[in-house]
């Protein structure tokens, strides 16, 4: 690997399990073995070192919300709320201290709010293909406060999960987190669809 | 006022408004116009004041979470959330940081977990109630991911709203955080009792 990628993957490991805030550019080049010389040839500062990561992050979650106009039920939601979930997972530090991340990085700030707006386009999108085939049933206002619900639910479940249980020595598990969304979808399901979500759901959070 | 508690009530004040960690003890004296030395002398670091804003946010809290085994209706979980959103909103760098502060201080976290867990036991306290009026219907599985969902609302929805309204300079808005959450109880209850819950918190939030 080369010096400016193993820069970014221990940045990553290191601001994923410290805190973006808690962690200095002395910091990575200690762990990297490096004198800080040869980090700065690299990365002006941490700034620039965010930035990459974020942009990166970025190009992976903007392909993941990039859903198809129609979806095949209820498992595609569960698919895409998956991979949503494990690529929020692999840049956690961006969720885990968001406010913070955001006040001081002016630039990111416009750039994450257009995710989280196409996160809602997505759930949108998704619910409202389940309504015209019948599957989902709900108003307007019932649809729009579901979706703002699974957002927010998409958006914090690790930084819950961490507060709750990662900080304690148990292992992450994005599984329930996307249980908990379907979990919200479920009493709009018609009758079938929604005992189907039940026993499945049940098996996939053992 | 004070000195101690003006220290206190400045620290509160900078602590939402830029978030904890970006506040320091000088930055702090300064805003009050003392000396470091006198800001040392009733407070030996950061991490005292803290614990002395989080003592009395704790207590608040507690107070409210202290729920009575049965509740009028709906309109008693909708009182009850708007207070507790609103102590939540006053004490918000806690929750803005939340990640964050209990990584750093050690001493809050089984503190604030047990606040996590009052708040669950306050949900589930207040649902199973109205599962017993008949106004509330859903299985123990839905009721167990109702009130997980319901927690996880409540402990982020101010964090999710400066994300996306306050940064940009729009007014916090915790009515809308009380609706969200009583937009997911809404699909489980009664006919009557969830239309009535719709008319009235559409005028609720305006």
């Amino acid at each position: 690997m080369k010096t400016r990628d193993r820069i970014l993957h221990t940045s990553l490991q290191l601001f994923n399990e410290h805190g973006e805030p808690n962690v200095t550019t002395l910091q990575i080049a200690d762990e990297l073995d490096i004198s800080p010389g040869n980090l700065y040839y690299h990365f002006k500062n941490k700034s620039e070192i965010i930035d990459e990561l974020f942009t990166s992050f970025e190009s992976h979650i903007n392909n993941l919300l990039d859903v198809p106009e129609d979806i095949a039920g209820i498992e595609d939601q569960w698919l895409f709320l998956h991979l949503v979930f494990e690529t929020i997972a692999q840049y956690r530090f961006i969720y885990q201290d968001l406010v913070n991340i955001l006040s001081r990085y002016d630039k990111i700030q416009p750039r994450f709010k257009r995710i989280l707006n196409r996160k809602l386009s997505a759930s949108r999108n998704m619910c409202q293909s389940l309504v015209r085939q019948g599957i989902l049933l709900a108003n307007e206002d019932d649809l729009e406060a579901l979706c703002q619900n699974m957002v927010l639910t998409i958006t914090y479940w690790i930084s819950f999960d961490k507060v709750r249980n990662v900080l304690n020595g148990q292992e992450m598990d994005i599984s329930r987190g996307v249980y908990q969304v379907l979990a919200q979808i479920a009493p709009f399901l018609r009758e079938e669809e929604r005992r189907q979500l039940q026993m499945v759901s049940q098996a996939y959070i053992g």
